[in-house]
């Protein structure tokens, strides 16, 4: 038997475009003689749908294209993602379902068991875990259907103190007992550089363990902050990656069943580098924000630091440089060569700029402030104003010329609250937010590994926000090697103070860091949603207290 | 026998605070010889402690402050809520438990069986679900110890869509199985203007159900955007309210076993006014933010609109006038009785206020942008700078003074997006961002009761912005009564397009309205936390994807 597998680029909500994508991959994989195509979870409403599922009238639209898809799968079946009714009088209203589809009916249906409720995963506020299970026969083969989390009944996780087993329940094991040939696993599992290791090998050692080849199916493509690498896996029975779709793009692949159970396979899949990675997941990120909004252009407000720089890099290669548009906006605290960097990158990048000095609004500000503020000194009131400014002129032209503004502010910064709200950071996505300083050098690195995109002189620079006169970062932070090292014990491993300072960091610098941390939540609250490339990335899943002291 | 009921308003990761006002409540209790005191969920952290949770040394210091108060149970037994660690190798880390204190001694624990994972809600993120129930005898007494929602088995959700039974388990029909002779429960459950009654019927049901007396604790004050009731019931076995505690106030009550069986009582609780919660309710939302934030003083900026007249009456009540302070920032458009009706309320409330004209900094703008700018009509682009402006302004003195902006938005305009992201909605609270326009109205009539705080001119004008001539919020929007009802359906009772307009409301209307809360999904994830008072507040308890098309 000959068996397809579609990991595509869904839009939430977006029926008529996921079931068009559906329709031309049943269509490619029947021309490629399979009589089975799988598709990933939830992909007819596309992933996540979030509250959307508290709606009748979207289930609704579900049922609805799930008909017309099955009422397509004439000579092939398709195993398709969706949400159904939850008909028992009790417990949550709905399931997270695979349905098989053949010959314009719905043939089989399994329910996800195991609910992620953890970090971006909210399943169980929507959706029933299902206690029974059993395997599909199809075309004499004996299909054991599971849905992402299912096979995740065992995983490592980051934070320590969570148990290894978090659920009660092994789908796979009770699946065992009727002896599957096959393990299928429909999944929409978000990238992060740290779990690409952690996810292959949760397919391979369950392919190992129950001698059975694994085909788990993934979502690629992004939905606001979260990225899906796709990166699906085709695994024979000895646990070997027998083929692996791309990271980050669509593709719909067919494979023979028996050439799977029989074949010798070298692995040739050579997994790209974590810096490619990333730098293919923002792309990809900024890439859908846009294009499933709608939307066609932005604008990036250019500084001269390596943040913007790379933000302008992403952006471009994104968008096409004739849909980015920057703006230079020196103070009278802005070091020549900042602008002049700036203006290199944008014409090495061809994307049209235009320099606006801040001074007179900052100066009529100060003007009419003054008599507020009689008697008082300048103090971080004033460095504000100049982030707000900048604002406000971004939006300006983001409101004037329809250019959404991205926001350029790196995780590390916004980890320690090093931004102005309402200033840098403002905008509708942020593109490095979950992108350690750290990580930013080796972006450039990797940005630069042909030609010099970004001038040498951004990458150089000591990091500076130019708001007063030869002011560093590091005037007020540690240096990012040491910030950053801390910074994810706290924040990915979620390790206490004490434990960080234990293990070797300095202590006075540790509780310092992690005050700003905390202290900060409040900003990180109203910052734009951000592209999603780690473990613990800041936004909804990270969720603080605000009034807390802990 | 004597029982105690404490209604406290503890701090989220305070031990220090919390374990002080517990004691000092046993203490009272003590001296009213009480032998059993009952505390609220989760009090020893404070509820929500959200993802402090999952933090090892956040879970130590539950476990150190149970043992020290503990310590102090002498001649008196306890009930606190606190997290505890689940020690089966499988399932979630923790369970929200209910733990009787001794003598030294933790001498039973009661463990969470049903898990709100719902609007706020997200209690399966953390805790595994207790599915064993044992009653705990004390004294002669046979007590059925319950934590919140394990008593909401049967509840009535606003969208219809949701089941009344939302779980496969009901903790107090077990429990009744080993014939308890009262029912205990533990609460945190926030206020909600249209859940009151429901609330209050729950409990009553399950008193008359099982025929025995129900005593309910809940928690009291603000917790960033959630606001606690109180309102503690103590139910006799016959459903009948025995005693209320009050609302929004802390108390410790002591009550005779033997006088609630037997005695009849007459409900002399008379309930206040929906317009009279709502108002305690932001009054204590406010009060709360500041005093456990360690904050002192606010900012407002006073347009002369009702908006903002209603906040800050509010936060002068919640923070007395010396600690709040006003900015008139009148532009080219301001009417003139906007400025005089803003200084008439500012005197009326003995309120610090600057007029700070913001013509030099718009002027500024518009000059420094009109390079970009050529050719190009005025448009929403010129009404945001003016936004903008006075945002920064608001924000310098926030920032040079330490005043915290209290963002002023209602939820009808939050909801269909009228409003300049970075400019008007900024803040670091939004007092009124769960407060529809008409109830605005009606919070103004309140708090004119006793006299005219609020100028009466200032309640009767047009609502408008002000920002291009003439303008008037009704030449973008339906009148407020209109769209309110439109919003209400759409928002509280998720109810389909369709039907609202199947019900009554003109199509095209309800369809532009909905495209307007779609479309705006995008600020509001950027706005600042809400006071909830409703049953679906904008912010953590509504979860809507940005990029969706639906």
């Amino acid at each position: 038997m000959k068996i397809s597998v579609a990991q595509l680029n869904y839009h939430i909500g977006n029926f008529a475009r996921n079931k068009e994508l559906i329709l031309s991959a049943i269509k490619k994989a029947k021309s490629e003689g399979a009589e089975l195509i799988i598709f990933s979870e939830l992909c007819i409403p596309g992933y996540p749908p979030l509250d959307l599922l508290d709606r009748l009238d979207f289930i609704e639209k579900c049922n609805q294209t799930v008909k017309e898809i099955a009422a397509e799968c004439i000579g092939i079946a398709a195993i398709v993602g969706c949400p159904t009714v939850n008909k028992n009088p009790e417990g949550k209203k709905l399931f997270n379902s695979a349905l098989v589809l053949s010959e314009g009916n719905i043939i089989f249906t399994a329910n996800k068991a195991l609910l992620p409720t953890y970090d971006i995963f909210d399943e169980y506020r929507y959706f029933e875990p299902e206690r029974q299970f059993s395997v599909f026969s199809f075309k004499g083969l004996k299909l054991a259907i599971t849905i992402c989390e299912d096979l995740w009944d065992e995983q490592p996780f980051d934070n320590e103190f969570e148990k290894a087993r978090l659920y009660t329940v092994s789908p796979m094991e009770e699946l065992a007992k009727q002896n599957p040939d096959i393990l299928i696993n429909i999944s929409a599992s978000p990238f992060s550089y740290t779990k690409i290791e952690a996810k292959e090998s949760i397919f391979r050692l369950k392919a190992t363990k129950y001698k059975i080849p694994v085909i788990s199916v993934n979502q690629t493509g992004a939905n606001t902050e979260l990225i899906f690498d796709g990166a699906s896996l085709i695994i024979n029975s000895k646990g070997e990656i027998y083929d692996q779709l791309p990271f980050f793009e669509e593709a719909v692949n067919t494979y023979s069943f028996d050439k799977i159970i029989s074949d010798n396979i070298v692995n040739k899949a050579t997994r790209p580098e974590i810096v490619q990675l990333i730098h293919k997941a923002l792309i990809t990120g900024i890439r859908d924000y846009f294009s499933k909004t709608g939307l066609k252009s932005c604008i990036i407000g250019l500084s001269g630091g390596i943040d913007s720089a790379i933000c302008l890099c992403l952006a471009t290669e994104a968008l096409g440089n004739e849909n980015v548009r920057a703006l230079l906006m020196p103070s009278r605290y802005s070091s020549d060569h900042s602008v002049n960097d700036a203006v290199t990158l944008a014409e090495t990048l061809d994307v049209k700029y235009d320099i606006v000095n801040i001074e007179k609004a900052f100066c009529a500000f100060e003007n009419v402030l003054s008599p507020l503020f009689t008697g008082k000194k300048a103090d971080v009131t004033e460095e504000n104003i100049q982030a707000r400014v900048r604002a406000v002129l971004l939006m300006a032209v983001s409101n004037k010329y329809g250019n959404i503004l991205l926001n350029t502010s790196n995780k590390s910064e916004a980890a320690v609250g090093y931004g102005t709200l309402y200033g840098d950071m403002a905008g509708g996505l942020s593109v490095i937010g979950d992108v350690y300083k750290t990580d930013i050098y080796r972006l450039a690195k990797y940005i630069n590994r042909n030609s010099e995109i970004i001038p040498e002189n951004i990458i150089k620079k000591l990091p500076s926000a130019e708001l007063r006169p030869g002011q560093l970062d590091s005037d007020s932070l540690p240096d990012y090697s040491v910030l950053d090292a801390i910074l994810y014990q706290y924040i990915e491993l979620q390790k206490p103070a004490s434990r960080i300072i234990k293990e070797g960091s300095d202590r006075e610098t540790v509780l310092k860091v992690i005050r700003m941390i905390d202290f900060n939540e409040y900003k990180r609250y109203q910052a734009p949603p951000v592209l999603r490339i780690s473990s613990k990335a800041f936004g909804a899943g990270r969720r603080m207290p605000l009034v807390a002291r802990y």
